[in-house]
């Protein structure tokens, strides 16, 4: 498999194409931002770590028979994945309040809900990735409602699976953020990332953050944290 | 029937006790706020357009066998409704593309949809009436899946009569807002008013705008926009 032409960089990844058309190559960057890009840093090592994370999590959800557009990690910052569509929804499920949920709703931080609540933003950043309800889907034609069904019971598994893992591992669980995409023969798949730069992930004993929210938040080391994850989830910590 | 206590003072409306606990008298007020009561002043003359207004506008509905709170037209600025515990969603069809729905989503403002568009807000000032899907609104248990299909099925329906409704007088019916409640014996009954206040209403010909955005907007008179109003509705132009 050869690395060819950049066909995009993103905030946090580069995508390259490769000789076969239906695969493309991901580069994780070391680059953390958020609050819209607002705030932005280079990050040493986070790169590493979140190809380290994502590659882990897609294996292990692929073991569980969920759809992902995980093929291979081809090196420390590296790896092969299906080129899909992405559909430009995110898809965040919920089972604990925290960030816009509480702000939305006036629930406190640290809520747990009854039921995972699941939301879809428009990924869109010129707009600022707003909340939108299935009619908002419907009439810019972003998915089909078939879809979106089908794109909400995968998310709600996963919810099950990731839960069900983090418990292990003395992590809480507490909203993530999933993309999904198209492959070329129209298989709908998870695509994008799973790592801390796209969970809340508390720790169970203490609620320590051990995701984004520390760079959001100025909490800490991030790679620190980011570390405690990889460990607990028996990684490779260093190179 | 008479006036007694005052339940509840709003930022339209003040809402009185009667002799009969199924029965509220409401008031219309001259006061007009906008941008969640950032921006307010008196206006005379608006509370009784209003008044006339919403009780044509009820009348009409209760006609086509829409069940709503209105009882009757009690003054210039006054009625008696059904008492309703109100449920905090604000249900907003649309039509076309104007206000918040052209920030969310980038369409322009006049962009015509194919199918209407519902939305839930949250009825709350304190956090800005924000978006709701049903995952919050069951979180929050404002309202059970079932009542909301039938809010649901009950503004499109609503949707579908003021259409027609206002085709005829020459208005395009672009945007609007209802408040649902369940009355004593637990009937869902549309309640609160309908007016230029909660509907956006636009001259058929030229496009003008006959609603509470010439006040947001500083667009003229807004008595005179609510007077055209309520002249093609047939309405008791002066007292
Ligand atoms: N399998 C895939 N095929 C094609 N594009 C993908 C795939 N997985 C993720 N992407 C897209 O790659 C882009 C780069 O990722 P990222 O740097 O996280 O971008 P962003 O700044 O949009 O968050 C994103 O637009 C993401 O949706
Ligand atoms: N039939 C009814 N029974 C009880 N309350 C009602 C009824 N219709 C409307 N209301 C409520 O009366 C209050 C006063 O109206 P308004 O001045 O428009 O209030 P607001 O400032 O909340 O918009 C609102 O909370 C509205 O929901
Ligand atoms: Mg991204
Ligand atoms: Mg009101």
């Amino acid at each position: 498999m050869e690395k060819q032409t950049l066909l995009y960089e993103g905030k946090a990844k580069k995508i390259y194409s490769t000789e076969d058309q239906h695969t493309v190559w991901v580069e994780y960057k070391d680059s953390a931002t958020a609050f819209n890009g607002e705030k932005k840093a280079t990050i040493d090592g986070k790169g590493r770590l979140n190809n380290e994370i994502t590659s882990l999590m897609f294996s292990m959800l692929e073991e569980n028979n969920i759809p992902t557009h995980f093929i291979s990690k081809q090196s420390p910052t590296e790896q092969i994945v299906q080129h899909v569509t992405i559909i430009p929804l995110e898809v965040v499920v919920r089972n604990v309040v925290a960030g816009t949920l509480a702000k939305r709703t006036g629930l406190p931080e640290g809520h747990v809900l009854h039921k995972p609540i699941v939301e879809f933003y428009f990924k869109n950043d010129d707009l600022g990735d707003p909340l939108f309800n299935h009619d908002h889907i419907e009439a810019l034609e972003l998915a089909a409602p078939k879809q979106l069904e089908d794109m909400r019971e995968l998310a709600l598994q996963v919810n099950t699976i990731l839960t069900a893992f983090f418990t292990e591992k003395k992590v809480r669980l507490i909203d993530f953020k999933l993309e999904f995409g198209n492959n070329a023969k129209g298989e709908l798949l998870v695509a994008d990332e799973i790592s801390p730069d796209t969970c809340r992930l508390w720790d169970s004993e203490t609620n320590e953050k051990l995701d984004k929210d520390v760079f959001r938040r100025d909490l800490g080391s991030l790679t620190e944290a980011y570390e405690k994850i990889l460990e607990r989830l028996g990684g490779n910590l260093h190179v």
